[in-house]
């Protein structure tokens, strides 16, 4: 990868600036709105001229962090002393922003994916951080001035969204000690947490406790399905995009390799969704049936059969995958 | 609370014993199994007869951190040097192994529950610890010798299920502190994070779509409630302890402040789990029932009632508190 500046550096041409945006990616998750809005609030403390410019709507679970941040290109002036680019280190990851990012005399990249080449004049890209607000963090260190508490709360759910709660193997040692500098501004990581993850509605639960009430598990426990049908959407109030993360349930079973949700559409299609643990490929068995995806993570509509055949095709698909 | 003796107390007081047996709750958690499997390593390192006295079986999920630790009363000689309860403060917590505690020439104590008097010869109880794995870290401070990678994954463990993947209000700064120290050991918390949550028993999660399936939300939807009884664990051929986990997804439902899932046993008793997301008390709920835990996290047994009138009971008992 290429040469980094410094910490200092960046610190320093943002300084000069007296109107700063931040750019942050498309489909913006916890890190990237955790990230660019903490830093947005720091430099409008710091006297500046500062936005968030997304690509996308916020969603609803982190609107929280969204201070009046948030600006879409059309709502801002476009002249503006400095673009930074927070966990994006392609332009093509704010696809509809790229012309306004352009228009600043300066720009700057901070961020934590693998990229390919600076996206801007001054660069900061360190792959082995957990999260971009990780970064922030210690381009704050390095401005000089202290986060308030909901900086460092929206710093927080940069990090906890993006190691999945300390869990995924990006953490380090430095993610803890960053998580615990943290509380030294007096964040409620609870309160974070809460409004991040305690907010599904009743009819999600419900649904997916009923289709995991009636989840059955085939080849020796290595293949786990189940099924939303029309009839439990009624029962539960609930829509098909309630069943998001049903597979992923079925996928943490002890021994399972393949876990397949098969969901009865309203107008006589059937999705299905597949998930792989370890070694099983789900888009060779998606493929069988049209479908396609990635090794681990598959999908596929079928049209002009019941549920119940597509359940079985599907069953008999994986059991030879396996196999 | 009673005062507690030094952490350094306690250390020269195990030094000083050949024989260990460490005594953990029944229904077993993480924090237990991972504050008493690591202890127990530790002690058979430094060369002392040690075993986990287990009341309940070892859950699957945490099975990868009895290393043939764990024993019931009757699997081992009765006399011993030193009983040290772990992850519980009252002897009632382990009901079957209280005879065993009792025949020890000397016995400690180190846990993070809030405690009504003294279990043991010499207490350590910090109810502001996160986990009983902190002070057991804290111990082998004071013991001296470092832990190793296994120990200190059964620590993260005892700390990450007790703390919600950090997530919950009992987190603080030093919580964070021990993690990031944790990985100094060596530590794989992705691995340690797998075996606990990526190999749920297919009964476990059947269970849970039953209990979420009759999930019931009350008072605006300030209070979700479900229950687990004998028929369900016969239908899903699950145990007790494959309830775990159910009273934190009822929480998770979007305006529910009180979690409260009750469990009918085989006993006649009816045990009682509860939890609060941002304000309500669910300890005082519990105390009004004999039962006890902390504000967001607490738990009841309930004797001569059926399930049903203990519903109705914490029903109305919640509907109060939340008023």
């Amino acid at each position: 990868m290429f040469d980094n500046d410094s910490m200092d550096t960046i610190a320093a041409q943002i300084k000069q600036a007296d109107s700063v945006y931040i750019f942050i990616h498309e489909n913006m998750d916890g890190d990237a709105l955790g990230s660019g809005a903490a830093l947005c609030s720091y430099l409008r403390r710091m006297g500046k001229t500062a936005f968030v410019i997304r690509d996308g709507e916020v969603p609803q679970n982190l609107a929280f962090m969204d201070r009046d941040y948030c600006r879409t290109s059309g709502q801002v002036p476009v002249e503006h002393d400095m673009s930074i680019a927070v966990d994006c280190s392609e332009k093509t990851r704010f696809p509809h922003n790229i012309e306004l990012f352009d228009k600043a005399g300066n720009s700057a990249c901070v961020d934590h994916h693998l990229a390919p080449a600076p996206l801007a004049n001054f660069n900061y890209v360190d792959p082995d951080a957990a999260a971009s607000a990780e970064l922030i963090f210690k381009l704050f260190k390095a401005m000089g001035p202290e986060p308030d508490k909901e900086e460092a709360e929206a710093l927080f759910a940069g990090i906890t969204t993006d190691t999945g709660n300390f869990q995924y193997s990006n953490t380090t040692k430095e993610t803890h000690e960053i998580a615990a500098q943290l509380y030294d501004y007096g964040i409620d990581a609870n309160h974070v947490s809460v409004e991040i993850y305690e907010t599904v509605p009743f009819r999600k639960l419900n649904l997916s406790g009923m289709a995991l009430d009636r989840a059955e598990i085939y080849a020796d426990g290595k293949i786990a399905m189940t099924v939303v049908t029309q009839d439990m959407l009624a029962k539960a109030g609930a829509i098909m995009n309630d069943s998001e993360g049903i597979v992923s349930e079925l996928r943490s079973i002890a021994g399972v390799e393949v876990a397949i949700l098969v969901k009865e559409s309203d107008d006589g299609r059937v999705f299905v969704s597949l998930r792989s643990k370890t070694e099983a490929n789900v888009q060779k068995i998606a493929a069988k049936f049209g479908g396609g995806g990635h090794v681990k993570a598959a999908g596929c509509t079928v049209s002009g059969k019941s549920w119940q055949e597509v359940y079985e095709d599907f069953k008999n698909a994986a059991a030879e995958e396996i196999q």
